[in-house]
Order: structure tokens, then sequence, then C-alpha cells
């Protein structure tokens, strides 16, 4: 079985009967929706909350019934990938731009498990750039109040364009060099009046599930 | 004097030639701002940073030459109001829904000069309601989350509808008894995903300047 798959459908065997499930997005994730459509068809009965408008469109297609978030107040379980992870399940998120969205989601949720490649997990983050959601107003301010934080701060452009969020907000790939501790700078983030989120999940994953490469699945909890 | 005329253009005397100047908006601010107007017409060479459309206005017609905020990095002296300070120079500000742009440039501020009515000050903020700028997505549960912190939270409305920012976010106003450490709440409040920003100023300001009911200023530093 292809690795994804395989760590996607494991991931599945955290949803019972009765449960409001997160359904993240990414290639990892979709393998773990398409095994929850099979559950749902084979009569499990779940509600799902989509974390985009591409999850929403697969989960409709597979008849998975759907909560809307305005009628959401507790997740029992969410299933979503990660950009990076580290030794202590401190999360970097955000990679396609939905890190508000996904941690909205992830701070309502009991139990959060994350998908991952092996790959992307390290005993500190820092490998991958922190995207920050940014006002437009102010931008330049906020932009150099990063900068101070210790990054090298960059606006995230899409075609030519700079890159506007869902929230019509922009966001700037922070790289730092190796975060000790994702609490705190995810904090000093917040802090800043412009920064609307930043996509530093620190203690939020309850399980990390990976593939060793040699077909089975490695569990961190 | 008006009090709030005599408030005003006391903060004025904080301004040296050559400085950069953040100019407040509200009924106390004006003052200030009409005086400002009255020293560059005699000479004094400033440039002034507006935290709002109307100040914006009113420093154009007064011939006060403006920065645009993408061309600020660092503001000499700011002049503001606040909708309530405590003893420690906490302060609550975002009446005017303005509270991101005010805080964003407060940021940036080296000395920050709040004017206000005596009668808004007290040992413990809690009389005004913590005005809190939240994303439209998800903002039931953010709401919730308020809640959650101890206040009793309703969103703002405006002529019938839900109150929208300059940045297309809602304003949720978060009553709290007393708040004896508005530090630890702001950062409470900026850790809630759906949050961009609250309205608590805390160890920002650096001198309040009242009147005393007698025609008499009141500093506080």
């Amino acid at each position: 079985m292809n690795p994804k798959q395989l760590v996607g459908e494991k991931a599945t065997t955290y949803i019972k009967d009765g449960m409001i499930v997160g359904l993240g997005t990414g290639s990892t994730a979709y393998f773990a929706i398409m095994k929850i459509g099979e559950l749902v068809k084979n009569g499990l009965s779940i509600k799902g909350v989509p974390t985009s408008k591409a999850t929403e469109e697969l989960a409709i297609s597979l008849n998975i019934p759907l909560l809307a978030i305005e009628d959401v107040v507790k997740i029992d379980v969410t299933i979503d990938g990660a950009d990076e992870f580290d030794a202590n399940k401190n999360l970097t998120k955000g990679g396609g731009a939905a890190l508000l969205r996904e941690k909205i989601i992830a701070s309502v949720t009991d139990f959060y498990v994350i998908i991952a490649d092996a790959a992307k997990g390290s005993q500190f983050l820092g490998s991958f750039a922190v995207p920050v959601e940014v006002t437009a107003f102010g931008k330049e301010i906020t932009i150099a109040q990063l900068k101070a934080l210790g990054c090298i701060p960059k606006l995230r452009y899409k075609e030519g364009e700079l890159l506007l969020t869902d929230n019509q907000n922009y966001i700037v790939d922070c790289k730092f060099e190796k975060i000790e501790n994702p609490a705190q700078l995810s904090a000093q983030m917040n802090a800043l009046p412009g920064v609307v989120e930043n996509g530093l999940f620190a203690g939020m994953a309850n399980v990390i599930i990976s593939e060793d490469g040699k077909g089975s699945t490695i569990t961190i909890d």
C-alpha cells in the first residue's frame, strides 16, 4: 500500500460512531477522507467539519454528512497533515495558506491526529518557514517586528501577486534557524498587533502517525 | 479653558522639532491636533501619522505634513485617547473600532501619551467592555472561547448590521468584572486563533494626562 494511504487509513481508527470529525486537507488527509467515506457507506454515523473548500467538495462527493462551522462547538477527532513536526509533537502548518481555519478547528478538537511523512519530523522545528497571517494595514511594520524575533521574513506571492488569504490578509513566511520553544515564539508572534495568527501549532497534536519506509506505521503519542 | 482642550494642548508639550508624531482620534485628541496645526503654522517641523481617516482629514486641513503607514518604522511620540485606564497605565481602547490601527501605531511608538477624562481612570480595568477584533470565519467558536476567559461577550452591531472593521473583521465587546492582569489577559485573547487583536493596551502608555475638575492637569508617569 502507498505510504500516504497506509497512514491516512490508520488515522481513521480513532474515529468512533457518533463522533464529530474534523477533516483535514492535503495529499495524506485525502486517503483518510476516502476511508471515512467507505466507513460511512458501511454504516458509520459521523458528522464532518471540513478544513478547506477542496475537502468539503471531496466529502460531499463521498456522502459524508457535514456540519457548518457556525454549528460547531466541539470536535471529537480531527485528522490533518502538517508541514513539519518536532520531537514534542509541535507542528508547523500553513504551507497551503489555510492556517487560520485549521487552527480554529484544532482549537476546539479533543483529539488531534496528525498524519505526515516521517521526513517531516526532526528534533526541532525550523526547516520549514513558519507562515504568519498578517493584516494589510501596517504590514511593513509587522514584517519588521517579525524580523526582530529572529527570522528572515518573506511576503508570499502567487502568480506574481501578493497572496490574499480567505480572510483578505497576507502571508509572511518566516524562516527561523532552530525553534527551541514553539509555544513561546507563537505567543510572541501573536502579541504583534498586525499578526492575525501564525502557523506554529504548539501542544495541540495528540498523536502523529507516519510511515517507517518499510510499509509499517510509526505512531508518536 | 475647556478641560479637553487643556489636556490636549498639554500633551503637545512632548513634541519637539523634527519628530514623527502619531496623531490620535477622538474629542480630546482633536484639541491636541488643532494645537499641533498651530505649532506647525508657527514653524514647527514634524511629520504626522494619523490613526484614522477622520484624523487624516483634520491634519490635512491644518497643513500638518503626513507620512503613510508604509513609510513608518518608528514614531517618536503618539498622542491618543483611551476608553479606560488603570493605576498602572494599562488601557482599554477600541470603542471606535479602530483598535488594530491604533495598536500597530502604539507598538512602534517610543513615547506614548494618553489623554483622557479623569473619570476614565480607576484601580482596575473592567468598567468598559474590552473590544476584540475577530475573524468572520469561526466567530461563534471564538466568541465561546472568549466567554470561557470569564467575560460576557457581545457582537457589536451598527445600524442593525454587524459592524465590519476596516479589515473586514467583526468586533466582540467583552465585559469582564475586574481585570487584574491586563497583560496576561491580552496574551490569552491573542492566543485564540480567531482573535485578530484586542483592545487591552498593557504596558504601552508612558504618561497619562487628565484634568482634575478644577482647571489643572494631572499627569501620571
